[in-house]
């Protein structure tokens, strides 16, 4: 039987210690193909490149894995992996990350890791975003890789929904401390912005954008919560962004 | 009683007629800032600028109303006029848009339009991303313009749910034409993408993202159907991503 063929990008750039870790787990298990940022790409989002021209080049960055940097986005990787590399072919799975710092909560929404996994979703890729709450370019990533392949694993058996796509987090702890899996729902929180306000050498004034992120809640069956709590997160995640619930309290807006 | 305080924003940049469309509302029903993108930023989707710094420029481009031009994306306008420019006032409204071009269905996920109606919801701010059916500069807003006046007046009265976000959709119709207003679910659509392949004066290939929008299936309830009917849609959307139908099913990944 052939092996399973996985997609692996990130968003931190094809160079980010995190993107290693996946490639180890996918040669593993399955046949991997790299497709990610010539360029770290945090706080993308969902973003495209529609007004300029895309560029791929193959590069030796995995020793032996099929590997190529795109100076696109995330999101612009996935598509032109499944759109052009490998038109002809089945993806298994995708997988994204592992992210240098949280996804957790509301931060899927600003997250290229996530965004690209999204995409995967989209296009009938089952797909995973793995994200480890620590930004250290030296962050330990055992514990994280063990975690990751589990999931993957399990991924791969779970055939019954096509566009499976989840939020993976991981917390900042040792292999021993880490208090096993929790599937959950996506934790409110919210960045407390503000900027910081200064003055270039020519006189003019710039803001750069700095926060803190605040979770207002952490019910027990949120993200925030297990993280909180010592357990690797797993929200499974749609991009339906339909509110069903005030469907119909608004109702008399059609008048 | 003081007027509203109603902030404006899109992702076509400042000079796009679609703006100029929302202030003019903006102004009859209550105060209007503006604060916009200088250049478009169309597929932009929710990304926000955090490795380099950002300028904010008083401009006067609507007769009278405050008005900024903003070198960052979308989502940085919001956060700028919450966190700087109104820091310490209530903003009742954010209006963004109006679109060329529609955002109906998943195209949500893509649109700067709707990330900046997304991020001011989540700093509890009631928004609204508007859209027209029509790509053209010169499309004829008459009709969008009557419509968004209806539901933003709605919004304003809608105190019961300070995060309440819409998406809507005007088809490209005379006002005579559109049948009227309907509130929907997000209809399932795909993005059917091919690369334009080419090579460049000094022999690099390159590629550009091109592709044609399908949507899979029209059901009754959505906001795809609705438009092709010749109704504006309204789909009420939130930030939350969890995918709550299948939270049971994977519980066991948790071994």
């Amino acid at each position: 039987m052939s092996k399973p063929r996985i997609l692996v990008t990130n968003d931190d750039g094809i160079v980010a210690p995190g993107i290693k870790a996946l490639v180890d787990i996918a040669r593993k298990i399955g046949e991997p193909i790299v497709v990610a940022p010539d360029s770290p790409q945090s706080g993308q989002g969902h973003a495209i490149t529609i007004t300029e021209p895309i560029r791929l080049r193959k590069v030796d960055a995995f020793d032996g894995i099929e590997a190529y940097e795109c100076t696109g986005t995330p999101v612009d990787c996935v598509k032109l992996a499944k759109n052009v590399l490998l038109k002809n072919e089945t993806i298994d799975l995708c997988v994204s990350g592992i992210n240098h710092g949280s996804n957790a909560s509301i931060n899927i929404i600003y997250s290229g890791t996530m965004s690209a996994a999204m995409e995967a979703s989209l296009e009938g890729i089952r797909s995973i975003g793995f994200s480890l709450l620590d930004y250290s370019f030296e962050a330990d990533f055992t514990a994280a890789k063990f975690y990751a392949e589990k999931i993957m694993r399990h991924m791969l058996e779970y055939k019954s929904d096509p566009q499976l796509l989840l939020n993976v987090n991981i917390p900042k702890l040792s292999l021993n401390e880490i208090k096993g899996v929790r599937v959950c729902e996506q934790g409110r929180g919210i960045w407390e912005e503000a900027f910081q306000e200064s003055t270039d050498p020519r006189g003019e004034k710039y803001y750069w954008l700095t926060g803190r992120f605040n979770s207002e809640s952490k019910t027990e069956n949120s993200d925030l919560y297990a993280l909180s709590q010592g357990y690797v997160s797993i929200v499974p995640s749609h991009f339906d962004l339909t509110n069903y619930k005030v469907l119909d309290s608004i109702k008399h807006f059609e008048q």
